[in-house]
This record gives structure tokens, C-alpha cells and sequence, in this order.
């Protein structure tokens, strides 16, 4: 069987760390990157980890402005922040444009739904064609042109779009995606209910990455302290409340479990408070405001991932007028 | 009639003030302070405000470092922060034992009962003297020892406690202070319910004091943003809602007025936002915790209030450790 060939939208923590171990596998990977580009041409990527570093040198990499100069792929990675989709989807477009699956690589809810809708025009031959979704719990860092740090963990959960948001089931571009990864050395898991795994990601993501940029603290300082690491457990809650309301019920010892995997972590600055720190857009509409519309369409309130949310729009919007 | 005699605990913004203004009146003015003894002195008291200076020269200045040296008064005006109290209850215990009142002319809720209980044991000359609350609203800084700058408003609320938080009425002791305030240029007013109106002091200082601090942003700066303005405003009607469990409503008209206030208020420093980033402790027992506390005892959780407590509790343990 032939190997399936990726497009990777975007250089970051993320989309480098994914890529290169893609790439390293033997798979076809064309990277369409923007500010990496030329350093890409020159350098190359480096991409540092515990589990082994990857070194792909400038001739080896496929590297790209823009859809026009990529061949036909099979699997299209949106790796961008979702705060960058807009700016992208013109090229998703046209790479998706001969039947790509295309699969969002991150983080939030709904992201999917926003690739779907503007995947809606795609000609005949691409009609059809899955959405992904792809959940990467994965402590990295981008810490220079064509330069990722890996530090931690790595995972990646993946399921497939539905327009309703029910449970698609293992589909057969899923089941491909998991394989592609677990021969990369990825650990993957293949997810029957991608919205379920999406609320999942979020009973981490929502306390943690808005705490520490409103506190300005790590994860450990988080935990350190006994009222902030109740707090964080008492939002974890909220999502699972909202979770519930969505149809997609979590247990609640999935709590206790991410409250003891992230007191096992290395002190960690969380990717909302990278971006914070270096002036970027936060993903505050991914992991905010999208689940918080959801769960109140559904009819549930969710007060503090809401205030949460808007210390946050506070905070984002200061940043934007000083950088 | 003679002119009641006063002695003022603690020379910050509050006590500095209205110590100066009855000072200025004619009253006898003991003030028992700690670090701006040596200041006061040496140099005298300077009060700065809009509405006319106050110099009052060292030679004119009855200071005091401790009860012991202070002549019986009338009146004990406690004037220290809530984080402050215990280090001056025996202070107060000593200038109360002839039987004059005590006026916690502080934040929160709960600082009456605070007093009241150490002064439980008052001797038989001092039993049944009243324990009466004032709440200052006030924009006023201390610049430096014995210099207080006056900015703009200044009105006081003056009520007397019950054991069992119901309304006191106009007490003689509420009415002779708001006389004696009035006299000496204050606006002040008689509070039939002393706990109603510190509630109604809450809905300005819940919201204003923890955002200022957690968001590290002046009052105009939160009303300015659409975002926090809400987010004001909802954390405002939760104050209503553990007020109005604890017996005491309030109209919600109350929280548009105080929303148009201080959105005419001239850029404020709020007094926690300066005690935190002086390094001081901040009030959160009495601004937060009693509320917080009370609230729940009526059966009524306020998660927006508790969540900013949890906060500043985080940030306030911070400060502590790199002070």
C-alpha cells in the first residue's frame, strides 16, 4: 500500500512537531507555511524531542507560499491557530479542491464546522470528502524559525466531522489518519464521537489556559495553591455541565484525572498564555465563546468559564492596542 | 454644648481625612497612629482637597503611639484597613473602656461584629455603648506620611449594629456622629440599617476593587471595554442577590446608578488595587469572604463573586511571597 501524502498548513508547536514525525515516516509532506518559508527553503526544520529528534535539511522538505505549487494530496492538516483560519481558508479550499480530507488540527469547538462550511463549494470531485478533527495533547514549543521544541506528551485524538454533531462512528478516513500517526510514532486514538472528545480537550483547556493568562501564573502554580486549584476543579465542572446540556456527558472522574495528570506535568506556560506574552491574538472564540454558545442553546449557563471569557476579551483587546 | 472629643486609629486616606476635617471643626482629635508618629510630630498633619486644605501644625496635634496616653473621648474612630484590625484591637479595647462608641469607618462586612466581640469584655462604665459602622465614599490617597491628598467626593453613611444584623434605626449615637461630620463640612447620612447600607457599599467595591486588581486596570478602563462593563454589571447583581437573601434588597435601579457614577468618576485607583501593588495585604476577608460567607448561609451562592475572590485570594498569596 502507498503512502498517503499530507499538505500541513502551518509551522507551528503543532503542525512542525506533527509534520516532521510525518515526514520522517516516509510520507509525502508539503509544508505551506508563511513567515517560515524562506527559512525553511535555507534550513530546514529541526524538531527537538525526548523520543527522538528529527533533522529534515532544506533539500528534503517540500515547502510552500501558498496551494498553488502543492501536487494533489490525501490529507490536508490545518495547523494554524484557529485565530488564523480565516486567513487560510482560501487554501484550504483549493488543496481540498481534488477530494483532500481535510482534518482541523486544533484546539476548541466547532472548528471543524467553520472548514465545513467553507469546504461547502467544492466541486464534484472532492464532494463528500470528510472533515477531521484532530485533538493533540501535546506539551511543545516553537522556539525559532523551522525550530520546535517537543517537551512533553504528544497524543493525538482524532474523529470525524458530522454536520448534526453526532457520533460518525470509526469512519475509514479516521481510521487511516490514527494509522498514518501510530507509524509515525504518534500515539492516536480514533474517537466514534469527535464533539465528545472536543468538550473533552476543553475540561483542560478552558481553566488553564484562561487562569494562567489572567493570573499570569504556570500550571504548577495553579495546583500550588489550593484555592486556585479548586477553582480550576469547579470550572472544570461548569464544561462538564455544558458538555452534558451539548449531549456529550463526561464523567466526572474524568476530572480528578486531569487534575492528577497536570500536577504531574513539568510547569508548564499554556499555548493562550504564549500567545498572550508575545502579543498574538488569544483563541478566545475557539475555546470560549464557541462552547459557551453551545451550552446556552442548549440552556445551560456556564457563569465562570463566562467570566472567564470576559476577563479574557479584556485582557486580549488591551494586548491588541499596545502590540 | 461642648464639642465631642474623638480618637482616630490609623492616618491613612480615610482616617487622615475626616480626623483633619472634625480637627479643623474644633473637635478634640487624638490620633493613635503607628509609623507617621515620628512625621506628625515633628512636621504636623496636611490634608490637600478640593474642597479647602486642612494644615494642621505638629504643635496643634494631639499623636499618640498607643491607648495609654490618650485622655477618655467620646468617640473611637477605627480607621485602620481590615487587614489591620486585629493588630489594633487592644487599642481600641483600652480607648473604649471609659465607654465611648466605636466606629469601624472601614470596608466590608462583618467589621462591626469584629469590634463588638473584642469588646465583649468592656468593664460596666462601657456596657451597652454602641458599636456603629461608616462607610466612606471617598477618592482620597495618602501621598505620604501625614500628607493626605483629597480628590473628589468624601460622603459618609453612618449606622449603628445589632447583635442580630436588624435595622438599629437613627440611633442617638448615629445622629450625634453625623452631626458632628456634617458640622465639620462632611456629607454624611443616617442609616436606619447599618447592614443594608454596607451591602449597598458592596455593589460598588465587589465589582471595582477584585477586577481593578485581577485585570490590573483603572475603574474607567473596565467601564470603557463593553465586555467588563457587563461583566461588571453582573457581578453587581449577584451582590444584589446575596443582599437581598440576607434580608436586605435593594432596588436594581441602585446598580445602574452606580454603574453612571462611576463612569463620571474621574480615572480611580481602587484602594485594593493600590494596597496590592504597594504589596500590602488586600481586604478580601471583608470585601469578599464575609459576604461570600453570609450569602451562603442565606441559602444563596454568588459563583462570579466567588470566582473573583479565588483570584485575588491566588494573587494575594503571591504578593505576599515576593514582599
Amino acid at each position: 500500500m502507498s503512502q498517503r501524502s499530507y499538505a500541513v498548513i502551518g509551522l507551528g508547536a503543532v503542525g512542525g512537531y506533527y509534520g516532521a514525525r510525518l515526514a520522517s515516516a516516509g510520507h509525502e509532506v508539503h509544508f505551506v507555511v508563511r513567515s517560515d518559508h524562506d527559512h525553511l527553503r535555507r534550513e530546514g526544520l529541526r524538531m527537538e524531542s525526548p523520543e527522538g529528534d528529527v533533522v529534515l535539511p532544506a533539500g528534503s522538505l517540500s515547502v510552500h507560499r501558498g496551494a498553488d505549487t502543492v501536487p494533489p494530496v490525501d490529507v490536508v492538516l490545518v495547523a494554524v491557530k484557529t485565530t488564523n483560519t480565516g486567513e487560510v481558508l482560501d487554501t484550504v479550499r483549493s488543496l481540498a479542491a481534488d477530494g483532500a480530507a481535510v482534518v482541523a488540527m486544533q484546539n476548541g469547538l466547532g472548528v471543524e464546522d467553520t472548514l465545513a462550511e467553507a469546504l461547502a463549494d467544492r466541486g464534484p470531485d472532492a464532494a463528500g470528502r470528510p472533515v477531521l478533527g484532530a485533538m493533540c495533547f501535546i506539551c511543545s514549543n516553537k522556539v525559532g524559525p523551522g525550530h520546535i521544541r517537543h517537551l512533553d506528551y504528544g497524543r493525538v485524538t482524532v474523529g470525524e466531522r458530522t454536520a448534526d454533531h453526532s457520533p460518525a462512528g470509526v469512519t475509514v478516513a479516521v481510521a487511516a489518519l490514527v494509522d498514518d500517526l501510530r507509524a509515525a510514532g504518534v500515539k492516536a486514538e480514533a474517537l466514534t464521537d469527535l464533539d465528545a472528545g472536543r468538550w473533552k480537550k476543553l475540561v483542560w483547556n478552558v481553566p488553564y489556559n484562561g487562569l494562567s493568562v489572567v493570573l499570569d501564573a504556570g500550571t504548577d502554580e495553579l495546583m500550588a495553591d489550593p484555592t486556585t486549584r479548586a477553582l480550576v476543579e469547579s470550572i472544570m465542572h461548569e464544561v462538564l455541565d455544558g458538555a452534558a446540556a451539548c449531549g456529550k456527558p463526561i464523567d466526572p472522574s474524568f476530572v480528578q484525572q486531569m487534575l492528577t495528570d497536570t500536577e504531574r506535568m513539568i510547569p508548564y506556560a499554556t499555548s493562550m498564555k504564549l500567545d498572550h506574552d508575545a502579543g498574538r491574538p488569544m483563541e478566545i472564540d475557539a475555546i470560549y465563546a464557541a462552547p459557551l454558545a453551545a451550552a446556552r442553546a442548549a440552556g445551560v449557563e456556564l457563569p465562570l468559564v463566562w467570566m472567564l471569557h470576559d476577563q479574557l476579551r479584556f485582557l486580549d483587546a488591551r494586548n491588541r492596542r499596545l502590540s
